[in-house]
Protein backbone atom coordinates (compact mmCIF):
# COMPACT_ATOMS: atom_id res chain seq x y z
CA UNK A 1 0.00 0.00 0.00
CA UNK A 2 1.21 3.45 -0.87
CA UNK A 3 1.19 5.67 1.56
CA UNK A 4 0.98 9.46 1.51
CA UNK A 5 4.14 10.31 3.08
CA UNK A 6 7.27 9.20 4.07
CA UNK A 7 6.73 11.15 7.64
CA UNK A 8 4.21 13.82 8.95
CA UNK A 9 5.27 15.78 11.29
CA UNK A 10 2.63 16.99 13.87
CA UNK A 11 3.70 20.73 14.93
CA UNK A 12 4.86 23.99 13.33
CA UNK A 13 6.87 24.81 16.13
CA UNK A 14 10.94 25.69 16.38
CA UNK A 15 11.18 21.50 16.74
CA UNK A 16 8.67 20.15 14.18
CA UNK A 17 9.68 23.19 11.47
CA UNK A 18 13.67 21.95 11.58
CA UNK A 19 12.88 18.08 11.77
CA UNK A 20 11.25 18.77 8.08
CA UNK A 21 14.00 21.04 6.96
CA UNK A 22 16.63 18.01 7.73
CA UNK A 23 13.51 15.31 6.45
CA UNK A 24 12.65 17.06 3.01
CA UNK A 25 16.92 17.80 2.38
CA UNK A 26 17.02 14.35 2.51
CA UNK A 27 15.08 14.01 -0.20
CA UNK A 28 11.53 12.61 1.96
CA UNK A 29 7.91 13.42 1.46
CA UNK A 30 7.50 15.25 4.53
CA UNK A 31 4.23 16.98 5.85
CA UNK A 32 3.68 19.21 8.66
CA UNK A 33 -0.06 19.73 10.32
CA UNK A 34 -0.98 22.23 12.65
CA UNK A 35 -3.75 23.75 13.86
CA UNK A 36 -2.24 27.39 14.33
CA UNK A 37 0.34 29.45 12.93
CA UNK A 38 3.60 27.99 12.19
CA UNK A 39 6.03 29.00 15.08
CA UNK A 40 4.38 27.52 18.00
CA UNK A 41 5.50 28.93 21.61
CA UNK A 42 7.90 31.41 19.41
CA UNK A 43 4.90 33.43 18.93
CA UNK A 44 4.54 33.87 22.42
CA UNK A 45 8.50 34.90 23.40
CA UNK A 46 8.90 39.01 23.10
CA UNK A 47 12.99 38.91 22.94
CA UNK A 48 15.16 36.01 22.28
CA UNK A 49 18.79 36.43 23.08
CA UNK A 50 20.39 32.98 23.80
CA UNK A 51 19.84 31.66 20.47
CA UNK A 52 23.16 30.95 18.72
CA UNK A 53 22.92 33.95 15.71
CA UNK A 54 20.63 36.64 16.74
CA UNK A 55 22.15 39.06 19.44
CA UNK A 56 18.45 40.10 19.93
CA UNK A 57 15.41 38.73 17.73
CA UNK A 58 11.64 38.50 18.95
CA UNK A 59 9.89 34.93 18.98
CA UNK A 60 7.66 36.10 15.66
CA UNK A 61 10.20 37.15 13.90
CA UNK A 62 12.87 34.00 14.37
CA UNK A 63 9.50 31.86 13.89
CA UNK A 64 8.61 34.10 10.46
CA UNK A 65 12.78 33.25 9.63
CA UNK A 66 12.19 29.37 9.94
CA UNK A 67 8.90 29.44 8.28
CA UNK A 68 10.64 31.02 5.32
CA UNK A 69 13.18 28.39 5.09
CA UNK A 70 10.68 25.87 5.70
CA UNK A 71 9.21 27.79 2.28
CA UNK A 72 12.05 28.00 0.16
CA UNK A 73 12.16 24.25 0.30
CA UNK A 74 8.47 23.39 -0.78
CA UNK A 75 7.76 21.63 2.42
CA UNK A 76 3.81 21.44 2.46
CA UNK A 77 2.19 22.66 5.80
CA UNK A 78 -1.73 21.53 6.09
CA UNK A 79 -4.25 23.16 9.40
CA UNK A 80 -5.54 20.26 10.77
CA UNK A 81 -5.98 19.20 14.61
CA UNK A 82 -4.87 15.40 15.52
CA UNK A 83 -7.42 13.37 17.07
CA UNK A 84 -5.84 10.15 16.94
CA UNK A 85 -2.93 8.44 15.61
CA UNK A 86 -2.95 4.73 15.10
CA UNK A 87 -1.90 1.88 12.15
CA UNK A 88 0.46 4.55 10.02
CA UNK A 89 -2.65 6.85 9.75
CA UNK A 90 -3.07 10.31 11.06
CA UNK A 91 -6.36 11.35 11.62
CA UNK A 92 -7.55 14.77 11.98
CA UNK A 93 -10.85 16.89 12.51
CA UNK A 94 -10.50 17.45 8.61
CA UNK A 95 -9.03 14.53 6.88
CA UNK A 96 -7.15 10.96 7.66
CA UNK A 97 -2.99 10.69 6.54
CA UNK A 98 -1.05 7.78 6.06
CA UNK A 99 2.46 7.46 6.46
CA UNK A 100 5.19 6.07 7.31
CA UNK A 101 6.37 7.62 10.41
CA UNK A 102 5.35 10.68 12.42
CA UNK A 103 6.89 13.30 14.74
CA UNK A 104 5.46 14.51 16.91
CA UNK A 105 6.64 18.09 18.03
CA UNK A 106 3.50 19.27 19.26
CA UNK A 107 5.15 21.43 22.52
CA UNK A 108 3.07 22.23 25.57
CA UNK A 109 0.40 25.09 26.25
CA UNK A 110 0.64 27.71 29.53
CA UNK A 111 -1.11 26.33 32.60
CA UNK A 112 -4.45 27.76 33.31
CA UNK A 113 -4.56 29.76 37.29
CA UNK A 114 -8.32 28.76 38.39
CA UNK A 115 -11.38 30.55 38.39
CA UNK A 116 -9.88 33.11 36.05
CA UNK A 117 -12.06 31.64 33.10
CA UNK A 118 -14.97 34.16 32.71
CA UNK A 119 -12.47 36.95 33.43
CA UNK A 120 -11.66 39.23 30.29
CA UNK A 121 -8.89 41.40 31.24
CA UNK A 122 -6.81 38.15 32.32
CA UNK A 123 -4.08 37.01 29.56
CA UNK A 124 -1.57 34.78 29.10
CA UNK A 125 0.66 36.14 26.75
CA UNK A 126 2.12 39.48 27.21
CA UNK A 127 4.01 40.14 23.86
CA UNK A 128 0.04 39.30 22.89
CA UNK A 129 -1.83 41.38 24.65
CA UNK A 130 0.55 44.18 27.02
CA UNK A 131 -0.46 46.97 24.16
CA UNK A 132 -4.17 46.39 25.78
CA UNK A 133 -2.55 47.85 28.92
CA UNK A 134 -0.47 50.80 27.75
CA UNK A 135 0.04 53.09 30.76
CA UNK A 136 -2.06 50.88 33.07
CA UNK A 137 -1.57 48.54 36.12
CA UNK A 138 -0.90 45.06 35.71
CA UNK A 139 -0.71 42.02 37.68
CA UNK A 140 1.80 39.42 36.73
CA UNK A 141 1.72 36.14 38.38
CA UNK A 142 4.33 33.67 38.10
CA UNK A 143 7.66 32.63 38.66
CA UNK A 144 11.32 31.71 36.77
CA UNK A 145 12.42 32.81 33.12
CA UNK A 146 9.20 32.92 31.30
CA UNK A 147 7.70 35.43 34.28
CA UNK A 148 10.27 37.62 33.94
CA UNK A 149 10.34 38.08 29.75
CA UNK A 150 6.55 38.67 30.52
CA UNK A 151 7.70 41.40 33.30
CA UNK A 152 10.28 43.34 31.14
CA UNK A 153 8.10 42.97 27.96
CA UNK A 154 5.03 44.55 30.72
CA UNK A 155 7.74 46.76 32.15
CA UNK A 156 8.51 48.65 29.16
CA UNK A 157 4.43 49.14 28.00
CA UNK A 158 2.41 49.19 31.37
CA UNK A 159 2.69 51.89 33.83
CA UNK A 160 3.17 49.66 36.70
CA UNK A 161 3.67 45.81 37.05
CA UNK A 162 3.36 44.52 40.73
CA UNK A 163 4.51 40.79 40.10
CA UNK A 164 3.01 37.88 42.26
CA UNK A 165 5.20 34.67 43.20
CA UNK A 166 4.29 32.38 45.55
CA UNK A 167 8.23 31.39 45.98
CA UNK A 168 10.24 32.60 49.10
CA UNK A 169 12.83 33.71 46.28
CA UNK A 170 13.16 35.69 42.55
CA UNK A 171 14.03 32.55 40.79
CA UNK A 172 15.43 32.42 37.04
CA UNK A 173 18.45 33.59 34.86
CA UNK A 174 20.40 36.29 37.04
CA UNK A 175 20.58 39.03 34.38
CA UNK A 176 16.86 38.83 33.70
CA UNK A 177 16.02 39.11 37.84
CA UNK A 178 18.70 42.49 37.78
CA UNK A 179 17.11 44.15 34.90
CA UNK A 180 13.27 43.56 36.30
CA UNK A 181 14.66 44.83 40.15
CA UNK A 182 16.38 47.78 38.60
CA UNK A 183 12.91 48.65 36.66
CA UNK A 184 11.52 51.28 39.06
CA UNK A 185 7.75 50.34 37.78
CA UNK A 186 8.09 47.09 39.11
CA UNK A 187 6.74 45.79 42.29
CA UNK A 188 7.88 42.39 43.63
CA UNK A 189 5.88 40.30 46.13
CA UNK A 190 7.20 36.98 47.13
CA UNK A 191 5.92 34.89 49.41
CA UNK A 192 2.50 35.96 48.10
CA UNK A 193 -0.66 34.01 47.71
CA UNK A 194 -3.94 34.67 46.01
CA UNK A 195 -7.48 35.01 48.42
CA UNK A 196 -9.50 36.17 45.87
CA UNK A 197 -9.88 37.73 42.52
CA UNK A 198 -12.65 40.54 42.97
CA UNK A 199 -14.34 41.36 39.63
CA UNK A 200 -16.67 43.97 37.95
CA UNK A 201 -18.86 42.33 35.12
CA UNK A 202 -16.39 40.22 34.68
CA UNK A 203 -13.39 42.40 34.93
CA UNK A 204 -10.53 41.57 37.16
CA UNK A 205 -10.15 45.00 39.47
CA UNK A 206 -8.74 43.80 42.64
CA UNK A 207 -6.20 41.03 43.91
CA UNK A 208 -6.48 39.64 47.77
CA UNK A 209 -3.46 38.24 48.60
CA UNK A 210 -1.96 37.57 52.20
CA UNK A 211 0.37 40.35 51.56
CA UNK A 212 -2.43 43.08 50.38
CA UNK A 213 -4.68 43.99 48.04
CA UNK A 214 -3.66 44.95 44.60
CA UNK A 215 -5.68 47.48 42.72
CA UNK A 216 -5.57 46.24 38.84
CA UNK A 217 -6.11 46.90 35.36
CA UNK A 218 -5.20 43.54 34.12
CA UNK A 219 -3.79 40.04 34.97
CA UNK A 220 -1.38 38.29 33.79
CA UNK A 221 -0.34 34.53 34.18
CA UNK A 222 2.73 32.96 33.91
CA UNK A 223 2.73 29.64 35.81
CA UNK A 224 4.53 27.02 33.24
CA UNK A 225 3.06 25.04 31.19
CA UNK A 226 1.37 21.79 30.93
CA UNK A 227 1.52 18.93 27.68
CA UNK A 228 -1.31 18.05 25.72
CA UNK A 229 -0.99 14.29 25.44
CA UNK A 230 -4.44 12.93 26.34
CA UNK A 231 -5.18 11.99 22.17
CA UNK A 232 -1.80 10.08 22.25
CA UNK A 233 -3.29 6.63 24.06
CA UNK A 234 -0.58 4.10 23.58
CA UNK A 235 2.71 6.25 23.96
CA UNK A 236 4.41 5.75 27.02
CA UNK A 237 4.26 9.13 28.69
CA UNK A 238 5.24 10.77 32.46
CA UNK A 239 3.23 13.75 33.78
CA UNK A 240 1.92 13.98 30.01
CA UNK A 241 5.43 14.26 28.24
CA UNK A 242 6.36 11.99 26.02
CA UNK A 243 9.23 9.45 26.60
CA UNK A 244 12.01 9.17 24.23
CA UNK A 245 14.98 7.02 23.88
CA UNK A 246 18.09 8.68 22.52
CA UNK A 247 17.41 8.36 18.83
CA UNK A 248 13.76 10.22 19.94
CA UNK A 249 11.70 7.61 18.98
CA UNK A 250 8.89 6.50 21.34
CA UNK A 251 7.93 3.46 22.54
CA UNK A 252 5.39 3.03 19.29
CA UNK A 253 7.92 1.75 16.32
CA UNK A 254 7.07 4.42 13.80
CA UNK A 255 6.36 7.67 16.26
CA UNK A 256 9.39 9.73 16.92
CA UNK A 257 9.10 13.39 19.16
CA UNK A 258 11.29 15.93 19.99
CA UNK A 259 11.16 19.75 21.53
CA UNK A 260 8.68 20.92 24.44
CA UNK A 261 6.73 17.87 24.40
CA UNK A 262 9.28 15.10 25.52
CA UNK A 263 10.15 14.59 29.43
CA UNK A 264 13.92 16.11 29.41
CA UNK A 265 15.50 18.47 32.01
CA UNK A 266 16.49 21.29 29.82
CA UNK A 267 13.49 23.17 27.86
CA UNK A 268 15.78 25.58 25.44
CA UNK A 269 15.33 26.69 21.33
CA UNK A 270 18.28 25.04 20.95
CA UNK A 271 17.62 21.86 23.04
CA UNK A 272 14.72 21.41 20.53
CA UNK A 273 16.70 22.14 17.47
CA UNK A 274 19.14 19.34 18.53
CA UNK A 275 16.41 17.02 19.00
CA UNK A 276 14.71 17.74 16.38
CA UNK A 277 17.62 16.70 13.93
CA UNK A 278 18.47 13.81 16.09
CA UNK A 279 14.37 12.51 15.16
CA UNK A 280 14.98 13.60 11.70
CA UNK A 281 18.43 12.19 10.73
CA UNK A 282 16.60 8.81 12.92
CA UNK A 283 13.72 8.55 10.54
CA UNK A 284 15.66 9.11 7.63
CA UNK A 285 17.60 5.96 8.73
CA UNK A 286 14.91 4.04 9.13
CA UNK A 287 13.08 4.71 6.32
CA UNK A 288 16.25 3.77 4.54
CA UNK A 289 16.91 0.49 5.68
CA UNK B 1 41.51 30.32 46.92
CA UNK B 2 39.78 32.39 44.91
CA UNK B 3 39.77 30.92 41.40
CA UNK B 4 39.75 33.04 38.40
CA UNK B 5 36.94 31.89 36.79
CA UNK B 6 34.04 30.39 37.11
CA UNK B 7 34.14 28.68 33.62
CA UNK B 8 36.49 28.30 31.03
CA UNK B 9 35.65 26.94 28.21
CA UNK B 10 38.23 25.76 25.85
CA UNK B 11 36.99 26.20 22.30
CA UNK B 12 35.71 28.78 20.21
CA UNK B 13 33.01 27.23 18.10
CA UNK B 14 29.54 27.25 17.77
CA UNK B 15 29.29 24.85 21.10
CA UNK B 16 32.15 26.45 22.95
CA UNK B 17 30.47 30.26 22.14
CA UNK B 18 27.32 29.05 22.99
CA UNK B 19 27.73 27.57 26.59
CA UNK B 20 29.74 30.90 26.72
CA UNK B 21 26.17 32.61 25.51
CA UNK B 22 24.11 30.46 28.64
CA UNK B 23 26.31 31.13 31.45
CA UNK B 24 27.32 34.88 31.04
CA UNK B 25 23.71 35.66 30.39
CA UNK B 26 23.58 33.41 33.88
CA UNK B 27 25.75 35.75 35.57
CA UNK B 28 28.86 33.79 36.06
CA UNK B 29 32.28 34.83 35.36
CA UNK B 30 33.26 33.07 31.98
CA UNK B 31 36.48 32.92 29.51
CA UNK B 32 36.64 31.41 25.99
CA UNK B 33 40.33 29.44 25.60
CA UNK B 34 40.98 29.05 21.40
CA UNK B 35 44.66 28.91 19.72
CA UNK B 36 42.59 29.70 16.66
CA UNK B 37 40.04 32.41 15.31
CA UNK B 38 36.42 32.07 16.88
CA UNK B 39 34.13 29.81 14.73
CA UNK B 40 36.19 26.87 14.41
CA UNK B 41 34.55 24.30 11.81
CA UNK B 42 32.23 26.98 11.12
CA UNK B 43 35.01 28.80 8.97
CA UNK B 44 35.48 26.30 6.75
CA UNK B 45 31.77 25.69 5.70
CA UNK B 46 30.82 27.70 2.58
CA UNK B 47 26.88 27.43 3.06
CA UNK B 48 24.46 26.30 5.47
CA UNK B 49 21.10 25.59 4.86
CA UNK B 50 19.87 23.38 7.67
CA UNK B 51 20.34 26.05 10.70
CA UNK B 52 16.87 27.15 11.63
CA UNK B 53 16.74 31.07 10.60
CA UNK B 54 19.00 30.98 8.04
CA UNK B 55 18.08 29.94 4.74
CA UNK B 56 21.64 30.13 3.78
CA UNK B 57 24.42 31.82 5.19
CA UNK B 58 27.87 30.59 4.95
CA UNK B 59 30.00 29.57 7.64
CA UNK B 60 32.24 32.38 8.26
CA UNK B 61 29.13 34.63 8.57
CA UNK B 62 27.26 32.48 11.13
CA UNK B 63 30.32 32.46 12.93
CA UNK B 64 30.55 36.19 12.84
CA UNK B 65 27.08 36.59 13.92
CA UNK B 66 27.63 34.70 17.17
CA UNK B 67 30.97 36.23 17.88
CA UNK B 68 28.59 39.55 17.70
CA UNK B 69 27.04 37.89 20.25
CA UNK B 70 29.21 36.80 22.76
CA UNK B 71 30.94 40.33 22.09
CA UNK B 72 28.02 41.83 23.04
CA UNK B 73 27.34 40.61 25.76
CA UNK B 74 31.57 40.81 27.26
CA UNK B 75 32.43 37.57 27.53
CA UNK B 76 36.37 37.37 27.36
CA UNK B 77 37.69 35.70 24.78
CA UNK B 78 41.86 35.27 25.42
CA UNK B 79 44.24 33.44 22.97
CA UNK B 80 45.96 30.23 23.98
CA UNK B 81 46.48 26.35 23.50
CA UNK B 82 45.51 24.25 26.49
CA UNK B 83 48.37 22.08 27.23
CA UNK B 84 47.59 20.16 30.22
CA UNK B 85 44.02 20.51 32.66
CA UNK B 86 44.70 19.48 36.18
CA UNK B 87 43.33 20.19 39.35
CA UNK B 88 41.35 23.08 38.33
CA UNK B 89 43.86 24.57 36.32
CA UNK B 90 43.36 25.12 32.60
CA UNK B 91 47.71 25.13 31.46
CA UNK B 92 48.15 27.15 28.27
CA UNK B 93 51.74 27.52 26.46
CA UNK B 94 51.23 31.01 28.21
CA UNK B 95 49.72 31.06 31.16
CA UNK B 96 47.82 29.36 33.96
CA UNK B 97 44.41 29.77 34.66
CA UNK B 98 42.12 28.11 37.70
CA UNK B 99 38.67 27.71 37.88
CA UNK B 100 35.30 26.11 39.34
CA UNK B 101 34.46 24.56 36.37
CA UNK B 102 35.59 23.80 32.55
CA UNK B 103 33.58 23.04 29.12
CA UNK B 104 35.59 21.52 26.83
CA UNK B 105 34.13 22.50 23.16
CA UNK B 106 37.67 21.86 21.30
CA UNK B 107 35.32 20.12 18.15
CA UNK B 108 37.62 18.02 15.85
CA UNK B 109 40.09 18.52 13.13
CA UNK B 110 40.07 16.95 9.30
CA UNK B 111 41.36 13.47 9.05
CA UNK B 112 44.89 13.38 6.72
CA UNK B 113 45.60 11.73 3.93
CA UNK B 114 48.79 9.81 3.77
CA UNK B 115 51.50 10.78 1.82
CA UNK B 116 50.45 14.13 1.20
CA UNK B 117 52.13 15.88 3.87
CA UNK B 118 54.95 17.35 1.05
CA UNK B 119 52.20 18.12 -1.32
CA UNK B 120 51.96 22.04 -1.91
CA UNK B 121 48.98 21.80 -4.28
CA UNK B 122 46.94 19.68 -1.37
CA UNK B 123 43.83 21.19 1.03
CA UNK B 124 41.66 20.20 3.42
CA UNK B 125 38.83 23.28 2.61
CA UNK B 126 37.57 24.41 -0.68
CA UNK B 127 35.97 27.50 1.28
CA UNK B 128 39.70 28.62 2.06
CA UNK B 129 41.48 27.12 -1.10
CA UNK B 130 39.16 26.58 -4.29
CA UNK B 131 40.45 30.10 -5.44
CA UNK B 132 43.54 29.24 -5.85
CA UNK B 133 42.54 26.14 -8.74
CA UNK B 134 39.99 28.97 -10.67
CA UNK B 135 39.24 27.34 -14.01
CA UNK B 136 41.39 24.38 -12.87
CA UNK B 137 41.30 20.74 -12.45
CA UNK B 138 40.68 19.62 -9.49
CA UNK B 139 40.26 15.91 -7.57
CA UNK B 140 37.98 15.09 -4.14
CA UNK B 141 38.64 12.39 -2.24
CA UNK B 142 36.51 11.85 -0.03
CA UNK B 143 32.66 10.79 1.51
CA UNK B 144 29.69 11.85 2.99
CA UNK B 145 27.89 15.04 3.38
CA UNK B 146 31.09 17.28 4.07
CA UNK B 147 32.70 15.72 0.57
CA UNK B 148 29.19 17.00 -0.94
CA UNK B 149 29.47 20.26 0.46
CA UNK B 150 33.46 20.36 -0.88
CA UNK B 151 32.35 19.03 -4.20
CA UNK B 152 29.38 21.87 -4.92
CA UNK B 153 31.56 24.74 -3.62
CA UNK B 154 34.44 23.55 -6.19
CA UNK B 155 31.53 22.70 -8.76
CA UNK B 156 31.23 26.41 -9.08
CA UNK B 157 34.69 27.55 -8.72
CA UNK B 158 37.14 25.28 -11.24
CA UNK B 159 37.23 23.98 -14.74
CA UNK B 160 36.90 20.31 -13.33
CA UNK B 161 35.70 18.19 -10.47
CA UNK B 162 36.84 14.63 -10.31
CA UNK B 163 35.27 13.04 -7.09
CA UNK B 164 37.10 10.18 -6.06
CA UNK B 165 35.40 7.77 -3.90
CA UNK B 166 36.33 4.57 -2.15
CA UNK B 167 33.17 3.62 -1.56
CA UNK B 168 30.24 1.95 -4.13
CA UNK B 169 27.64 4.67 -3.67
CA UNK B 170 27.41 8.16 -3.63
CA UNK B 171 26.68 8.43 -0.05
CA UNK B 172 25.15 11.45 1.97
CA UNK B 173 22.33 13.97 1.68
CA UNK B 174 20.39 13.06 -1.41
CA UNK B 175 19.83 16.72 -1.91
CA UNK B 176 22.92 17.78 -2.05
CA UNK B 177 23.99 14.49 -4.12
CA UNK B 178 21.78 15.19 -6.89
CA UNK B 179 22.92 18.81 -7.20
CA UNK B 180 26.37 17.23 -7.80
CA UNK B 181 25.15 14.94 -10.07
CA UNK B 182 23.64 17.36 -12.76
CA UNK B 183 26.71 19.27 -12.51
CA UNK B 184 28.46 18.89 -15.79
CA UNK B 185 31.64 19.80 -14.38
CA UNK B 186 31.85 16.90 -11.81
CA UNK B 187 33.06 13.54 -12.82
CA UNK B 188 31.89 10.53 -9.86
CA UNK B 189 34.36 8.02 -9.51
CA UNK B 190 33.06 5.31 -7.38
CA UNK B 191 35.02 2.31 -5.91
CA UNK B 192 38.19 4.29 -6.59
CA UNK B 193 41.21 3.55 -4.77
CA UNK B 194 44.24 5.62 -4.95
CA UNK B 195 47.24 3.51 -5.99
CA UNK B 196 50.27 6.39 -6.66
CA UNK B 197 50.42 9.76 -6.29
CA UNK B 198 52.60 11.35 -8.68
CA UNK B 199 54.24 14.81 -8.16
CA UNK B 200 57.00 17.29 -9.58
CA UNK B 201 58.98 19.38 -7.16
CA UNK B 202 56.19 18.70 -4.76
CA UNK B 203 53.38 19.53 -6.88
CA UNK B 204 51.22 17.16 -7.50
CA UNK B 205 50.26 16.75 -11.34
CA UNK B 206 48.92 12.89 -11.56
CA UNK B 207 46.89 10.96 -9.34
CA UNK B 208 47.02 6.98 -10.46
CA UNK B 209 43.82 4.68 -9.36
CA UNK B 210 42.35 0.89 -10.24
CA UNK B 211 40.09 3.19 -11.92
CA UNK B 212 42.45 4.85 -14.34
CA UNK B 213 44.98 7.90 -14.15
CA UNK B 214 44.14 11.75 -13.31
CA UNK B 215 45.64 14.88 -14.56
CA UNK B 216 44.95 17.07 -11.86
CA UNK B 217 46.35 20.92 -10.49
CA UNK B 218 45.36 20.43 -7.26
CA UNK B 219 43.79 17.86 -4.72
CA UNK B 220 41.28 18.15 -1.62
CA UNK B 221 40.48 16.18 0.51
CA UNK B 222 37.65 15.43 3.02
CA UNK B 223 37.66 11.99 4.14
CA UNK B 224 36.69 12.79 7.74
CA UNK B 225 37.37 14.30 11.18
CA UNK B 226 39.85 13.24 14.02
CA UNK B 227 39.34 14.23 17.55
CA UNK B 228 42.77 15.71 18.96
CA UNK B 229 42.23 14.52 22.78
CA UNK B 230 45.94 13.23 23.65
CA UNK B 231 46.81 15.68 25.86
CA UNK B 232 43.30 15.21 28.24
CA UNK B 233 44.98 12.15 30.03
CA UNK B 234 42.50 11.49 32.70
CA UNK B 235 39.31 11.65 30.52
CA UNK B 236 37.16 8.84 29.83
CA UNK B 237 37.75 8.78 25.73
CA UNK B 238 36.43 6.35 22.78
CA UNK B 239 38.55 6.65 19.88
CA UNK B 240 39.70 10.09 21.10
CA UNK B 241 35.83 11.27 21.64
CA UNK B 242 35.02 12.35 24.82
CA UNK B 243 32.44 10.34 26.71
CA UNK B 244 29.89 12.26 28.48
CA UNK B 245 26.41 11.72 30.04
CA UNK B 246 23.03 13.03 29.92
CA UNK B 247 24.58 16.30 31.56
CA UNK B 248 27.17 16.62 29.64
CA UNK B 249 29.29 15.51 32.24
CA UNK B 250 32.56 13.78 31.80
CA UNK B 251 34.19 11.07 34.33
CA UNK B 252 36.03 14.19 35.60
CA UNK B 253 34.01 15.58 38.76
CA UNK B 254 34.47 19.39 37.47
CA UNK B 255 35.07 18.80 33.66
CA UNK B 256 32.25 19.05 31.09
CA UNK B 257 32.28 18.73 27.29
CA UNK B 258 30.02 19.48 24.07
CA UNK B 259 29.92 19.65 20.83
CA UNK B 260 31.84 17.70 17.89
CA UNK B 261 34.26 16.52 20.26
CA UNK B 262 32.25 14.13 22.35
CA UNK B 263 31.25 10.74 21.41
CA UNK B 264 28.28 10.84 20.04
CA UNK B 265 25.54 9.71 16.81
CA UNK B 266 25.05 13.16 15.30
CA UNK B 267 27.68 15.88 14.72
CA UNK B 268 25.78 18.67 13.22
CA UNK B 269 25.51 22.58 14.28
CA UNK B 270 22.00 22.13 15.47
CA UNK B 271 23.03 19.44 17.94
CA UNK B 272 26.10 21.13 19.16
CA UNK B 273 24.11 24.06 20.32
CA UNK B 274 22.04 21.72 22.04
CA UNK B 275 24.92 20.27 24.07
CA UNK B 276 26.31 23.49 24.69
CA UNK B 277 23.19 24.86 25.92
CA UNK B 278 22.77 21.68 28.79
CA UNK B 279 26.53 21.78 29.74
CA UNK B 280 25.87 25.28 30.23
CA UNK B 281 23.03 24.87 32.47
CA UNK B 282 24.45 21.52 34.56
CA UNK B 283 27.54 23.91 35.20
CA UNK B 284 25.32 26.57 36.05
CA UNK B 285 23.30 23.76 38.63
CA UNK B 286 26.41 22.52 40.19
CA UNK B 287 28.12 26.32 40.80
CA UNK B 288 24.90 27.65 42.61
CA UNK B 289 24.30 24.25 44.71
Amino acid sequence: MKLDFDCVIVGAGIAGMTAAIYLKRSNLNVLILDNDAPGGLLNKISSIENYPGFINISGPDLAYKIYEQVNNLGIEIRYGKVIDIKDHQVITDLETITTKKIILAIGRKARKLENTNNLKNVSYCAVCDANLYKNKTVALVGYSNSEMEEALYLADICKKVIIIGRGKEFKGEETLADRIRSKENVEIELDCVIKTLESDNDILTKIITNKGEFLVDGMFIAIGYEPNTEFLKDINKDKGYIIVDDKMKTNIDYIFACGDIIKKDIYQLTTAVGEATIAAINVKKEINN
